[in-house]
């Protein structure tokens, strides 16, 4: 059996001073069962946000490491930055890759979330599929005025109470945000015209917001200097909206206008079966297993063997 | 730089006695850098087929400690079996499967012959792209007449000298065949009619045989209990004849006679960028970089740490 794989993608709160961004993303290399696929510093959010893969034991020991380094380092009473948040360690959300489904994920989520406290001192708030309170599965409520807001309303306001800690939040590093989340595709279908309108009104067909599909996110937008528009998209359950379906779907409205397909875009990271998924519709493929792709054999056998 | 990578589908003549199979396998397991994905024994063919892959080092020292154990247990002399033979250990096929070329692949193929030899006492005949002989591209003119016919005719006819070594064969491992090919991706069309000829009119607007596709070989075939016929193909260069045209080029044909795919079979192994290639015909895929597949790039990281 291939042990579990999730994929972590924690936001810190500095971007701007390199030897601390330096110094939280240290214990995130060169570990054996941890690969560290990227991270981003960005100095007017000031903030920085890491892209990790790895088994969850020792991804959650290399975690802890830096988060103990980031509340060293980082005051959120004097921290200013244009993107909200509520720590020093702002998110820290988990997604299952393979191996591991969404409930178990949950479940490493919140064993995470005490083992993390206990360690760090810093407060938990559980958000998305890890939420404990039905409203925090949303970020923004549990941001709800950021660290300086929080600070004070945790004393008081029960609504406000972490899920895991006191009511306090710790006196630097503020409280942190963890998740369970399925992977997230960001998806772009690019029209033949010049009609933003086109796009605006397919996205209303697609999107769930509008009535459409359960699991998209979209909005149509000009892309003036390639005389196109382009319907944007978050897919947040590939699995339950294929990219395949989402494209089709698309490509189906499009022809009410004489509207082509000029080209989509994938953008950021993407999971093998939701390549495979799309494949399997349009090759008719039956009875393929992911198993016969030779990289996926030897990811399998690799970490087997790891 | 992620370490480039091989496929290995060695063939042994022993299919029947178990220690033996184990023991031929034995130095294939378990060795870092080496990736035993299968091994199957066949005992009418008297014959044992080894799925690798690997890194070229690791791979190599394995293939060697391998052919040393079967050249000590396997007697040409009197093996009997189902198919052409004409080594204890036959044939010994590298495929390039990533961060390798082809040419690399050639050059990798005629040093290791070289050593092997020198290590074995086995002459060697190079095939298919590594051929150092044209005629000897095909595995068929090497092997003409099989082991016994071989044994002598090495002596004394000049187009029977081995690539590797003088004129005789290994006193019981007899010669191996060493070469280097593209991976061969085994495809399967099938269509809505119980008319074989449709299947077998089919097969020749794409084969190479009949004027159709150049690295394409098939054949049309009933599937009498499913009510089917089927397109049964090897695409022998999947770059150059990508699965996509080979399907649409199928459906298109089809249409004459009114008939639709019901289904497509992969059968066995196939590199991800044969999907990801078809994937990015049929979505449209503008600038999508394998990368972006979070296993694939996970694959990378792994090999780049090992």
């Amino acid at each position: 059996m291939a042990r579990p794989l999730v994929e972590c993608v924690p936001n810190f709160s500095e971007g701007r001073r390199q030897d601390v961004i330096e110094a939280i993303v240290s214990p995130l290399k060169n570990v054996p069962g941890v690969y560290l696929f990227d991270y981003r510093a960005d100095a007017d959010h000031n903030r920085l946000v890491i892209s990790l893969v790895g088994h969850p034991e020792e991804l959650q020991n290399a975690l802890i490491a830096s988060a103990k380094i980031a509340a060293q380092c980082i005051d959120m009473n004097v921290h200013k930055g244009a993107h909200p948040r509520i720590g020093a360690v702002d998110v820290i959300p988990f997604t299952p890759i393979s191996g591991i489904t969404m409930q178990q994920c949950i479940e490493l989520t919140h064993g995470f979330g005490a083992r993390y406290y206990k360690d760090t001192g810093i407060p938990v708030y559980f958000y998305e599929e890890a939420a404990m309170r039905e409203e925090r599965r949303k970020l923004e409520v549990v941001r709800k005025g950021q660290y300086e807001v929080l600070k004070e309303a945790v004393k008081n306001d029960p609504s406000r109470l972490p899920d895991v800690g006191e009511n306090a939040l710790h006196p630097t590093a503020g409280a942190t945000v963890i998740g369970a989340r399925k992977f997230l595709v960001a998806f772009n279908v690019n029209l033949g015209t010049t009609d933003v309108n086109v796009a605006k009104e397919i996205a209303k067909t697609v999107r769930a917001s509008s009535g459409g599909l359960c699991h998209v996110k979209g909005i149509g937008l000009a892309l003036e200097d390639r005389h196109m528009v382009q319907v944007s998209m978050n897919l947040v359950d590939y699995e339950k909206n294929s990219m395949y379906r989402v494209l089709e779907m698309i490509r189906m409205e499009a022809r009410r206008w004489g509207v082509h397909v000029v080209e989509t875009e994938v953008y950021g990271m993407v999971p093998a079966a939701a390549m495979l998924e799309s494949s399997a519709y349009y090759m008719q493929t039956a009875g393929f297993d992911p198993d016969q792709v030779i990289e996926l054999k030897l990811l399998k056998k690799m970490m087997e063997d790891a």
